[in-house]
Formats: C-alpha cells, sequence, structure tokens
C-alpha cells in the first residue's frame, strides 16, 4: 500500500485514478479499477445521453467518478446536473474553463477534479475549487494542449499548489503506464496518477478487441496529435486541442490536408462510422498515447492495478537506502 | 550520496551530467560541475576549432568530458580526433547516426555517450558501443525529435537495455532541473541525468547575462521548437530536427515563414549577430527547454548540483516508510 493524500481522501487502497475516457472507460472498466482498489471514473465525454445512461446501468460498484468534456457538457446542463445526482465519488472536468461546470459540482458537494495543461490552467482550477488539480503533458492520449511535457508540468503545478492552496491535491497525467510512472510521479510531488492508456488495454475497456491488439503492437513513436478525426465528426474543439492517437491510413491521408477534409466530412464521417462499427483501425481513430510503448498486453483491470503498486513498491524500496545514507 | 552505476563508472559522487551546450557549456561551467562532483561536458557542437581550442585552455579539473552535434563534427575529422586525443573523461555524441565517430571513440578507449530521441535509436547507440544511452524528450531545451517525452521515452530506453545489453547504463534527459526530476529519473529506471537549462543559468555559463535574467523570468510554455535560427545560420540539420528555444520576437516574425526566411537569411543572420554581441535577446536566441519554469536564479553550478542532491535526496527518503510498508 502507498498511502497519499489522495488515498486518504476517496478513502481508495492506491492512488491511481482511472482516465475517463469515452468510450473505453464504461461502466465496466470503471467499476473494475474501483474494485481492485483504485479510482473509477466513467468517461462522460461529449456528454451523449444514451451512452451516460446505458453505462451508469453497468456500474457495479459503490465508488465510482465520472468525467466530462468540460465545453460540450455545458451544453446539456440537464445531464451533467444528473449525473451530479447520481452522487459520483468524484466529478472531473477537462479541457477549456472549468467556471461554469465548476460551481455547480461544488454546490451538490461532489469532489472536483480538473485536468490542466498549463501553470495558468491550474490556477484557474484551484480557483474555482478543485479538490485534485492533474497535470496531464503532450504526451497522454487523447485531447490536450502541445504544451508541456508531464515531466515539466508537474512540478510547476505541484509547487503552485503547495503555495496558494496547499489543501489541493495534485495528479500526474501523460506517459505513466507502469509502476515507475507512479513512482516518479509521486517523487515529482503528485499525490497519485491518472492513468489511460494502460487500461484502454484491458478485458473490460469498451473497445473493440482489433483496436487493442493493434496497440499492443505499437510503440510510443507510433502516436500523433493531430485534428482530422474531430474536423470529420464537427466537433468544434477550442482553439489549441489537438488529439494524440495511434497513426493510422486515415491520419496518414488526412493529416497536413485539413481544409479539404472540411469539405468532405460527410462523407468521410460515414467511413470512419462504418469502420469503427467493424473494427477497423487503419479507418477509425484509436485514442492512446506515448505510453502505449509499455503496454505489452490486455489483462483485466485488477491486474494492471496489482502489477503497477508490486511495480511501484519495489522502484522506491530499492531506493530507500540510498537516501538514508545521503 | 546517492550511488549508481553512473557514478561508480566514471568515479563521480553524484548522477548528475551536464548538457554539452554550445556555447553555453565552455570550460568554466564543464569544470565548475565536475568540482562539485558530477560530470562536466565541453559543449563541441557544430566543432568550431577556435571555440574548442580557447575553451579547453578554460578546463580546470582533470574530470572533463567533451560532447559533439554528430553530423556536424564528421565534417572535422581532425579535430574530432584531436579532442579524443585529450582524453575527456566521456565523448558525447547527438544527433544522427553515430557510427562513424564511435568506432573513433571506442578504438581510443574513451568512455561514449550517445543521446537518442527513440527506441530505435537507442538500438544502434547500443550497437555502436555506447557506454551510457542519454534518453532525451521533447521537452528539453536545443536541438532534439518532436517525437517522445522522458516520460515516455526512458521506461522504453531501460528496458531495452536491460534486455540486449545490460551493462549499458541509461541516462535522462529534459524537463530535468532539480532533484525531484533526479528522484524521479532514477525511479524510471535511470542511472543518471544530464541537465541543460538548470546549469545554463548558472554564474559559470558562457551566456550573455542579459540572456540569463530572460530565463529567469521565464515559464515553461514560453518555449517552443522551431528552424529558423538554424535556417538563418544554414546549419543543415538532419530532417525532423529542430530546436527548442525560448519564444521572442524573432521566432515570432519568421516562425511559419520559413521559405520566406530562406531568402531572406544573409541578411537576418546580420541581425542576429549583432543582436547576440549586443545581448538582445529578442532577437538572438536563448537555447532553453520547458525546465526553465524551474529555474528561478542564476547560481554557481556547485549550488545548483548541491541543492538538487539535497532535494532529490529529500524526496526519496520521504517515500521510504511508505515503500517498507508495501
Amino acid at each position: 500500500m502507498i498511502s497519499t493524500r489522495l488515498t486518504q481522501f476517496f478513502g481508495i487502497e492506491h492512488p491511481i485514478i482511472l482516465a475517463p475516457m469515452t468510450p473505453a472507460a464504461g461502466g465496466a472498466l470503471a467499476s473494475a479499477v474501483s474494485q481492485a482498489g483504485a479510482l473509477g471514473l466513467l468517461g462522460g465525454g461529449y456528454a451523449d445521453r444514451s451512452w451516460y445512461e446505458e453505462e451508469t446501468r453497468n456500474i457495479t460498484h459503490h465508488r465510482v467518478g465520472c468525467g466530462f468534456i468540460t465545453w460540450s457538457a455545458e451544453k446539456d446542463l440537464e445531464l451533467f446536473d444528473r449525473a451530479l445526482t447520481d452522487r459520483p465519488t468524484a466529478m472531473m472536468l477537462s479541457f477549456s474553463d472549468p467556471g461554469l461546470l465548476a460551481a455547480r459540482v461544488k454546490k451538490a458537494k461532489v469532489p472536483l477534479i480538473c485536468q490542466v495543461h498549463t501553470p495558468e490552467h491550474a490556477r484557474r482550477a484551484i480557483d474555482v475549487g478543485a479538490d485534485v488539480v492533474v497535470a496531464q503533458g503532450t504526451e497522454a492520449g487523447g485531447h490536450g494542449l502541445d504544451e508541456y511535457s508531464t515531466m515539466s508540468l508537474l512540478p510547476l503545478v505541484v509547487d503552485l499548489a503547495a503555495k496558494h492552496s496547499p489543501h489541493v491535491m495534485v495528479g500526474a497525467a501523460g506517459g505513466i503506464a507502469d509502476g515507475r510512472g507512479l513512482a516518479a510521479a509521486l517523487e515529482l510531488g503528485a499525490d497519485g496518477v491518472l492513468m489511460g492508456t494502460r487500461f484502454w488495454a484491458t478485458q473490460e475497456a469498451l473497445i473493440h478487441p482489433a483496436a487493442k491488439l493493434k496497440v499492443v503492437a505499437a510503440d510510443g513513436d507510433q502516436t500523433i496529435r493531430t485534428s482530422v478525426y474531430d474536423i470529420v465528426r464537427q466537433k468544434e474543439w477550442p482553439r489549441g486541442y489537438t488529439g494524440r492517437l495511434l497513426r493510422n491510413a486515415f491520419i496518414e491521408k488526412w493529416h497536413g490536408r485539413e481544409a479539404e477534409l472540411q469539405g468532405l466530412r460527410a462523407e468521410e464521417l460515414l467511413k470512419v462510422e462504418e469502420a469503427w462499427s467493424a473494427g477497423d483501425y487503419d479507418t477509425a481513430n484509436v485514442t492512446v498515447g506515448q505510453a502505449i510503448g509499455l503496454v505489452h498486453d490486455v489483462p483485466p483491470a485488477a491486474e494492471v492495478v496489482a502489477r503497477i503498486m508490486l511495480q511501484a513498491s519495489r522502484v522506491i524500496g530499492k531506493f530507500a537506502p540510498r537516501a538514508a545514507n545521503a
């Protein structure tokens, strides 16, 4: 057991939070992670009502939180408020200003996790009442800003929180897929980690098996930050946000030709949706980060948690005598 | 003291290597870092003869190594061989294939450090006989590939070395500027760290005081990867390599207008050279990484080393009891 402020705050055993990936982090994965002693978050994503309703029904553990894409969830406050009424263990907000939704989370007295990409974001998250600020580096899978790496951003956010609001906890996200990453994040000052990619390749993840196999076979430098799928899907992401995805034929074709794609998006969207159903990930997107280089299998989520904790404890223990002699 | 394979191999006290920054890492800085118990490397850079000759004369410590930009040093093998004859404590090669020069280093029986940006680079470095492979993330200052972050790359290189050539040591570079970064790198499996930006802002660094003050005032998100200065200086960097620099007026003006700059480079080069002499860093380049967010002063190099070691030991010690209970 590695006890931190995060484990104490949420009453969990392990300082690991499941990233609320859509659609991978459905009720089954979120529940499995919580069952394993970490904190599972349901991937509320863009706030799709039918997905949210179906997946909340699949939750089988009492301690599961939820996460939304802030600017998208703002478009359906009724769903967001309903999600708060469901009493999630935490509500996580990612991407764009959290002000409007954070006020509702605080009013509902639900613990608030805010994901940030710069120290300025972190200051804002603290101002709106975040209990946990997750510093996400550009190596992370899915959307984010191509600014800081985890190694660069995390200590800045730790220092900022310590100075301005010492009760605020800090999480680390991006590039962390094993116990070494957890140990490193703790040394950098984090109270815990948020992990996506590693849990994406688990039995419970709500992802086509063909995509999981593609990830197991891939290395980290096969990912890229791009907006091509956002264009096709007409997702109006705020300026600067791109998604880190596994490189595939679709990205090779369209990345750099965004203006042309804009004109053909209806046609291309059909292809992407068909590919998604068929499990054709040369055309459909695989949303993972640079940590895929560390992912070599598709175990159950509980095994992932157990492995990480065992490795982290070993790694930390290895250096203890050195520190004692310092 | 934190003893690792790296400290034992080089007979040094601290697992810290000074990045061979040109021109910052002159004889004075490299000597000061070695004097402080770490390993100073002279910044051989593009292999400028007069600079090399002058700065080797400024070396005052017996244990100082040297580093060159591989593809550029290949153009003056006489200078490179002479540098080997000077018996550096280590020779470091960065950027492009190390094969040709590595053979000369091995023949001279000088310890070889190779900087790498991908697992493929790491394999090649091991094949050519590297004693230390430094995994550099995209957050690092100066040239590199915009691929992996340090957090993502380092464990991959550690695993690769452990599997194929367990005697090869691994260093971490990029985003590391304090004891927390050192501790994190060790937890990720590194035998030590290579640090540039933090030593860039020291008393001994061969840099105009105005540039150092600019860095102390800056945050990490004020850096950018660009090729504009390489274009102006007619440096023929291999495809994919860009330099991370502090954003300034010159970069704001030319980044994204590279083709136009190509036509005006003689004219713009004059401006850059004048600015460099005058200490005008709105036009001249400031070569630092994202870790500048952690740099708040300009101490002597020895103080930097002492601070890092104190903080790293504290951080590592903090987690020891947790590991013991694990």
